[in-house]
């Protein structure tokens, strides 16, 4: 039960970025091979940069194609009612979230279960849940989310970080994986809801 | 003689590539060494990220180095004769849809014959022939390919979904690479000759 | 001792790029998250992209998690201290100088000590060197280095060549390392002091 719902987390993660690439073709009215091409690059690309990183082959979508079926399934149904999904932008950001709070737990749950020391981990579990949605908006030309005012990053570096300490702790995995997907999703809707940010640095001399 | 074929349409796809990447540089002006950097990626980087993906070692380049020496002699000989290329950009526009079919094309087959899903050799084709000028032209801050107005991208699915179709039907391998070839290249080549594009997404809702 | 100097060398390059990465979100004013992503992805991103390319796995900082340990704490110094090191921008791009030429020359004898073709070392020092700036650069939207005026990836060229050629040469490791490094800063150096730079292609025909 608790394997179920870690793979039903895991799709509804990919399902809900490649909402978010497919979107951005929308903004910029591509075509539908547009919309699956950075609906899919946003949905399976943080996990891809992970596993070549840690030599995981064969990589996710390689090993199972039905993501990329998945994928290209969701950014043509958003092709056709990216009208709807903008209407709803705001369920689309709190969707986000809860899939920046898995992937960045999952991604570190899957480094530590191959035996990585906890920092690698931790960053593993970012680069799974920041990745796809910083070559999204590379390849889109949009404001890149790690220019984000709010919250973002951060909140992957929570989920991973929290993950690690209670794994190394020996908190259950259920757990663990529970309070670190709390944390991350958390932190995330609180940027949303209240604006929550880190100081940004503020330059002292005068700009160059 | 059918594989001396396709070594030879091999080398001309990564030629041709070589040259759009070097007549970047050209319109921005580099040196000889930016001309290389920006040719070779464009050359080879799409055949790069699909062997990394694939983890098929050594990657191109680096198991027949000589794919890096045409880059380079190719880049070169860009450097100084661009102002003929440029002359002769329509031509180079046709080159290159030559380039992409081949490119979908052998990609496909590549992952096809690793025993790779269907869905996934096709989307190593599309990566191999695509990924190449998607990098060119966010290095080379170019319009990408991938918000092209007219069909790009789409040919390259459509080379190689008809190479890994015909080839699942039990059609010989030559005939399923000419014909693979035709399906890119056609289209592409429709594109050009006569704009053709697939309907693009128009926003119903009022702009956010 | 010779070793010692080198590992010194390697970590040098590694804080130095690192800073450069990190004032580069200094100037987008992000948070010490932002700083570190940065920051880590320029210090240690040339590297990892050599590792994956040689399949010389694990890649450096999933071998030695202190590399990443390094680039946070210099990430979060910068962050408190960049308004120092704004004031020091000579002093960085000196010191960048000696980090383009002990990453070009370090991955060249990377790939030589595996074996690879001349070309190849040479392409994978190049690569060191020069892809973390470049995907800084991506990532910040600042002007990429292959932009440069000055000489800069050039100088990495010219560190990898002087490596792979004395070494066939059968020139000792020591003095073929000191060399290779007296090439690549010295030809950056010349740039930053006098600015010395490469024929630019110039157009003949009428600009498109």
């Amino acid at each position: 039960m608790f394997e179920n719902s870690i793979i039903l987390l895991d799709w509804l993660g990919i399902v809900v970025f490649t909402i978010t690439g497919a979107l951005v073709a929308s903004r910029n009215q591509m075509d539908v091979v547009g919309f699956i091409l950075l609906g899919t690059v946003t949905g399976i690309g943080g996990g891809t940069i992970r596993d070549l990183l840690l030599d995981a082959h064969p990589v996710l979508w390689v090993e199972r194609p039905q993501y990329l079926g998945v994928c290209i399934l969701v950014s043509i149904a958003v092709f056709f009612t990216a009208h709807l999904a903008a209407s709803r932008y705001r369920l689309i950001l709190w969707l986000d979230a809860l899939g920046l709070g898995l992937f960045a737990t999952a991604g570190a749950e899957k480094a530590a279960s191959l035996g990585e020391a906890p920092l690698v981990a931790i960053t593993m579990g970012v680069i799974s849940a920041c990745f796809g949605g910083i070559i999204r908006d590379v390849l889109g030309k949009e404001d890149s989310i790690i220019f984000s005012r709010e919250i973002y990053v951060t909140a992957a570096v929570a989920a991973a970080s929290t993950f690690i300490g209670l794994d190394a702790m020996g908190v259950s995995r259920e757990l663990s994986v529970g309070l670190a997907l709390a944390a991350g999703f958390g932190l995330r809707a609180g940027a949303l809801a209240f604006g929550w940010s880190l100081p940004r640095y503020k330059p002292r001399a005068p700009e160059r």
